[in-house]
């Protein structure tokens, strides 16, 4: 899927889905998890993006596919070493997202010790909502994130509340990768995540993003 | 970087990097871990990649960098659900490549049931060598693979001995993710993997595929 950089006429395939797990004190603690002392990083492949209105296919290799809800900052030019202090120059835009996860999958791979990307990286385990520039979203840390499953209101949390900031996020990624224009960053979710099922409809909401709508099937 | 697909004149910058984990069992025994029940996949970001004459750079966060080399498979065109019997016609060339793994950070996240995202994602740490036709490999479980470390011989292992073949590989990637043209897919490592220096010269080589060098510095 391409997306458009905000401030430029760019169409781009993410080069980059880069998400950070446990990144909210609640969720870690719904997971039995301790917040991490560094952010954790895992990579989705491009392969999972999909966009507003389109199908999260639930895989047969899963019984149990949980919605998580997030902020993505859409990262609009190259930099390697950033300064916290100038990170969110860096971010040309703003969306809402979910990263779809495998969780029986994930829990097994972490008791194993091994990667969580297949729990993670199935085709359509990336929606992601309009991008709007980053000038509307005056505080990445003020951002209201809520998940409608049929309606019903499953997880409402604030980005204030994240352990790890976007821009000290950015900084952390950009000291081991370079980052890219097109490369977006999934910040983590807030609490209450759940499983999701056949048929069901998923509506992502902000009180500075628009909204997006995402629908269940099994594949 | 770029790559050329064999067969076309196309150029691509490779989407994902599909790697695979304890895919031999004299690796996974040096690794204190069993022989897998299912492929253990782990994806690195396409900013790690280099070419021949490059340089490795080990980054600040890690004291024990480790040399794995592997075949790497070239995917050539899109598909889902493969079958194994028809994986191979997938395949648009072959190459050596180096998994390059910060191996104290992967032991760590291991233990913590973390991703290995960082410790083998750092920027230079997927070399590629040369890419040759997907014909010019008549039996990709007959290829010998070789690692010299300024000059001596640390691994030199043949993909005889892989646990899941390229083919069984192919098919199981693909009930995942879309495979898509220029993804690469590095298949393992075989035993001998070890710590790599400020100043070392790496050569990896084969009977059947180019040989090449990297280059490892401090970053």
């Amino acid at each position: 899927m391409e997306i458009v950089l905000p401030g430029s006429e760019l169409r781009i395939v993410p080069r980059k889905i880069i998400c950070v797990g446990q990144n909210y004190a609640r969720h870690a603690a719904e997971m039995n998890s301790t917040v991490p002392e560094e952010p954790i990083l895992f990579l989705k492949p491009p392969t999972a993006l999909i966009g507003p209105g389109e199908t999260v296919l639930l895989p047969p290799q899963s019984r149990e596919v949980h919605h998580e809800v997030e902020l993505v900052a859409v990262i609009g030019r190259e930099g390697k070493h950033i300064p916290e202090s100038e990170a969110l120059d860096y971010v040309a835009g703003y969306a809402l997202g979910l990263d779809m996860t495998a969780r029986d999958l994930q829990l097994k791979a972490k008791k194993a010790g091994h990667p969580w990307t297949v729990a993670k990286g199935f085709d359509t385990f990336a929606p992601l909502g309009p991008i709007v520039p980053a000038t509307a979203v005056p505080d990445p840390q003020r951002v209201q994130l809520r998940l409608r499953v049929n309606g019903t209101v499953r997880q409402d949390g604030n980005t204030v509340d994240m352990v790890f900031s976007v821009a000290r996020l950015i900084a952390y990624c950009s000291e081991i990768f370079t980052l890219q224009p097109g490369d977006l960053l999934f910040t983590g979710t807030p609490e209450g995540v759940g499983p999701v099922q056949d048929g069901d409809v998923l509506v992502a909401e902000s009180d500075v993003l628009p909204a997006f709508q995402v629908n269940v099937r099994r594949a």
